[in-house]
């Protein structure tokens, strides 16, 4: 007997993907049998309890549907049977978990999800298993900011941007004493250059603020950005301010509240929103609020004085000893449920999360959301909501956010009430790894379809597509085949121009594909270094990689201009060895959301190989296009007869197709 | 007033390259300018002492050749002069340097070697300056062993080849206690499996020796192999054995002097001679000769007993502190000039060196050159020659060897009384930095051509062109972009294979060009390694990359069979940007010695960038060929229509044309 299920063939589950709450989701299992099973059913999981339905097959009285879509296995041979069942989705949002179960002649065997739980094909088992397969059940209520859906992302790490001090008659601020202040912007970052404690060196400023973001807003506009994400900037000792001093002021070696007010006014005028870093796991030591070095007052913060108001936030485990981050004792966690800290962060007329989006920001990053409740980020959500429905909010998760245990709690982070997005590192690594060969397009499309599936098409479109951050290795270092220890070591020229074939098959995928992708400062213009702090350098000005830039601007422009690329639907056209192909396109008129746009086609390849590939791809199924753009830098116009695209991809190169008029 | 000289073109200087003692140069510089110059003179430095030779200009009495070659510069325009010399070399072997000296109206200018001393075009300078040009003078009577030339070498670091224990009913024999002998031939190199001492772990063994060499000996002549290389192999403590514990005898893991006189009679049989590594620089500590830990009697060698005959070999500076070889304690500096020495290892008629010759070595590799005082070399020279005339010397030198300097000493190492040969790192260093794109083609021909230049024929022939040694990382790993803090570390799938591609063109150029090439074991199936002892891994023989072995095969096959590839002469055809190409020919049915031969022609070309690359080649200087075999391992006829060659080279690929018979 042969049992067949396939989760992202809508033959079989329907509709794909997750599923809003109180829907309801078909389910098909085909079985390749002499004899007819005695029974068929599904067992479901769901709110920890057992649940299971029983499948009728094809021509039976509960189904006379044949098969679920129009895609599906209409044609069954004689030995072919077809059993499905219409499945009600809880009305409380959850995961909910399935597999399959044949009973003949007293035995039963199981179908359920492949090994790596990727959804898509399972197997067959003679045991009843935990691997089930996933659909996300989200609120039916959830929603994400519609401007951001499908924007162009870039992400600044202030000190190493640019730096403008008119205001400061070109001195650089030096807020204490022991900093290190670069004299030279292109100083390279060293280990050596000042004192090593508590992670990688922090105490060095190049000397980037607020001001120099403002005067580089058109260069960003140029590339097309539609969003600016900060890092921390909020006064903290260190370069990154990940270990906050005051939540309500801006360093004053980045500027003032009002500098940062007159950034966003200035990037709302090029129609730029800024969103915000938001570190709400623990604090800095060294802070109005824990005050460890009594820099803050003498009598005052919940280190120097056990009657501080900020006392009850923090965990002492015998005071002053107290519980931090990851063991960073310049870190101390914060017990988030605290209701004076919910208060100040989150529930006060001008909370921290209110103020800020008050003077300007659209939304919130937020720093290692593992750490943070559920339920603090449901408050999180519901405030934020509150003061501004349209401010967008971001999670740093590093794996499927759907399913991700921490701390051994099920987390409910893209049901509806917590995040609008995450950081897509899933989406980074398995490029990576694909461009590099380490896995082939067949897996790498396995794990796109797995998230394409899990996560809700609200959260899909929103999440954000990084290929390196402030806490990874610069991307072509990556690329060019050096890896974690290689600090502030350069690629060879030979492998740099391969790391730079390869980032430009990166960025294309990430700019042609579903949400928001991200750029890294620098990352554009061919930036390299190891990891924290060598991939924090700061932005070369003078020595950029010019042919990139225009690569970047390029796919900005294609991607901000066409409706397929940004809010259409995407399908899997080839994946197989060292090409992927994939096809953006709306259709009847429509993008993914129900939009009305002129319909439209992409076609995307990519071929990480060292040999050219050839390969025709057949378009009729998205409609009746004649005329393709084709290029991304110099595109030109050629036709296509009997909707065969032939597809010819440069060794370590990319193609790409986007339907067009005949001019 | 414009001055030129390019001392690779016999136009301006003949013959080319190194001359022998008592020979003539001739010399040329062409000057334009409106006025002809009062006197041009070649300054000479010679034997210490400074020399000037008037040049006469072109037409005078003392010149009527016109130019010195048919290739020169024939016509001359109006304010075009052109002003010859011939030079008389010395008696006596050494470097001739010399600079042009240009006097107009009472006022000097100086024509002078180029920056990077590499020969060729020069520069013109207002100044006198040491930047002179080199002409290498060997003894006349140099000559290296015609054997030798153009042979394909094999280095075997016997430990990690391969082990055949059927003498010891498959035991591997354990001289020491405390060694650690891997159970598994396949497990990995690692610093933490034993401990670490003096430099990398060095007490564990995989168990390969000489038994298992020759039961490799039929794979090795599959690959075109004439000469075995083998790392130190006689009794001594590490697995490396280059702390030398018994000159005389083989180390009983590896074998017995019998089973080594086996080895050269087997290959022998198979025209596969065997020379071995001689470390006469130091002895190990742990040694017959000194003794220290006591494990060669209680009262012997020169640590233990002052009394001891070996005593006088060693610098103890305060007995028993002594002198070691760059501060390892465990491998004593040796006075090499010593008597007894001199006559253990060179003089007596049993010495080291003529006891492993009679015992069935072909030759010597000797250790650390530069540590060796030319006397030593000299009189190992005189001494070897005198047991076996054919016997070969190679040196272990780093640099250019012909200009070396070593402890403010200028070396005579090929003046043709010390090496035969030396291990060509520069041939590696500028191949390799030319594949990784550090270099461009340029500059990579002007590196060969200095080495051209600037070594007697008899050497170059005999040159020992290496691309990696137990000295150095695995080239594999170090063509994919990984560097010397790589350890264990291998590279991504995508990397691998364009380190593959990379090693190709290596190799092929290796296996084309002028020399002896030399495999170090495992290179050919590609295995990966960081530094010692990353790079001395067991050959995988359970699994090679069966391609690039096939790859080596085959171009061993090619080189054997093709006499200009062997003893042909060599002239860069092409050398620009990514591009690389040369031609190896023998004309009028003579190789580069004077041998008659088929004539024959080979271009070879290597393309390291992405992108493909043709060119037309026009090959009616080397004579007249209408039919040629194309490509390497599936080779085919092609004709070639008025003696041009279209060259199509694939990125990061190699291309290779030989004249053929039409069949």
């Amino acid at each position: 007997m042969q049992l067949f299920h396939n989760s992202h063939d809508t033959a079989y589950r329907m509709p794909f993907g997750a599923a809003a709450t109180g829907s309801k989701v078909k389910l098909a299992l085909k079985i390749i049998s002499d004899t007819q099973p005695d029974a068929v059913k599904i067992r479901l999981w769901e709110n920890e309890e057992e649940i299971f339905y029983d499948m009728a097959p094809k021509n039976s009285r509960e189904n006379q549907e044949q098969s679920l879509s129009s895609s599906g296995s209409e044609n069954t041979a004689e030995n072919e049977f077809y059993y499905t069942a219409t499945v009600p989705m809880p009305e409380k949002e959850g995961l909910v978990w399935y597999y399959f179960i044949v009973e003949t002649g007293g035995k039963a065997v199981y179908y359920i999800n492949n090994n790596d739980s990727l959804g898509g094909v399972g197997q067959t088992q003679t045991e009843p298993a935990n691997n089930s397969f996933q659909i996300t059940v989200y609120d039916k209520d959830y929603k994400t900011p519609d401007w951001f859906k499908g924007q162009i992302m870039y992400q600044i790490f202030t000190d190493r941007f640019f730096g403008d001090h008119s205001d400061t008659n070109g001195v650089i601020p030096k807020k204490r004493n022991e900093y290190i202040i670069h004299s030279d912007w292109y100083e390279p970052i060293s280990f050596n250059a000042h004192p090593f404690e508590m992670g990688p060196a922090c105490n060095d400023f190049y000397g980037g603020n607020l001001n120099g973001i403002i005067d580089k807003l058109k260069y960003l506009k140029s590339l097309g950005v539609g969003v600016i994400y900060l890092n921390p900037i909020f006064d903290a000792y260190s370069n990154h301010k990940y270990d906050t001093a005051d939540y309500m002021n801006i360093d004053p070696m980045f500027g003032t509240n009002e500098k940062f007010t007159a950034l966003c006014d200035e990037a709302e005028k090029l129609g730029i929103r800024v969103i915000l870093d938001g570190v709400f796991s623990h604090t800095g030591a060294d802070s109005i609020y824990f005050n460890k070095y009594g820099n803050y007052g003498n009598n005052t913060g919940a280190y120097k004085n056990p009657q501080s108001q900020y006392k009850e936030w923090y965990q002492f485990t015998n005071y002053p000893n107290y519980e931090s981050w990851w063991g960073c004792s310049n870190l101390p966690n914060v017990n988030e449920m605290t209701p004076s800290y919910l208060d100040y962060i989150l529930r006060d007329e001008d909370s921290v999360i209110k103020t800020w989006l008050k003077r300007g920001a659209s939304g919130w990053r937020l720093d290692v959301a593992d750490e943070l409740p559920d339920e603090f980020i449901k408050i999180l959500r519901r405030e934020v909501k509150k003061q501004d429905p349209d401010a967008v909010i971001i999670g740093e998760v590093w794996e499927d956010a759907s399913n991700k245990v921490s701390y051994s709690i099920r987390r409910e982070y893209l049901l509806g009430k917590e995040l609008d997005s995450v950081m897509n590192y899933p989406f980074k690594d398995n490029m990576i790894a694909f461009l590099l060969g380490n896995i082939d397009a067949e897996c790498l499309n396995a794990h796109f379809m797995s998230i394409f599936e899990n996560y809700p098409k609200e959260t899909l479109y929103s999440l954000m597509n990084i290929i390196g951050t402030h806490d990874t290795m610069r991307i072509k270092t990556l690329l060019g085949g050096l890896s974690q220890d290689c600090g502030t070591q350069k690629l060879s020229s030979g492998n740099e121009e391969l790391a730079t074939y390869r980032l430009k098959m990166l960025s294309f995928v990430q700019m042609t594909f579903v949400g928001v992708p991200c750029i890294y400062y620098g990352d554009e213009v061919g930036m390299q270094g190891g990891s924290d702090p060598f991939n924090r350098g700061t932005y070369p000005w003078r020595a950029i990689d010019p042919d990139l830039r225009q690569w970047y601007t390029d796919l900005g422009a294609l991607r901000n201009n066409s409706d397929c690329l940004t809010l259409g639907y995407y399908k899997t056209v080839y994946a197989s060895g060292d090409l992927y192909i994939y096809a953006r396109f709306t259709k009847n008129g429509k993008n993914a959301f129900g939009n009305c746009c002129k319909n439209s086609l992409a076609i995307c390849a990519v071929n990480r190989s060292f040999e050219s590939k050839h390969i025709d791809i057949d378009i009729s199924e998205f409609g009746d296009f004649s005329f393709f753009s084709h290029g991304i830098s110099n595109p030109e116009i050629v036709p296509v007869r009997d909707s065969i695209i032939e597809i010819d991809v440069a060794p370590v190169g990319c193609e790409f197709f986007i339907s067009a008029d005949k001019f």
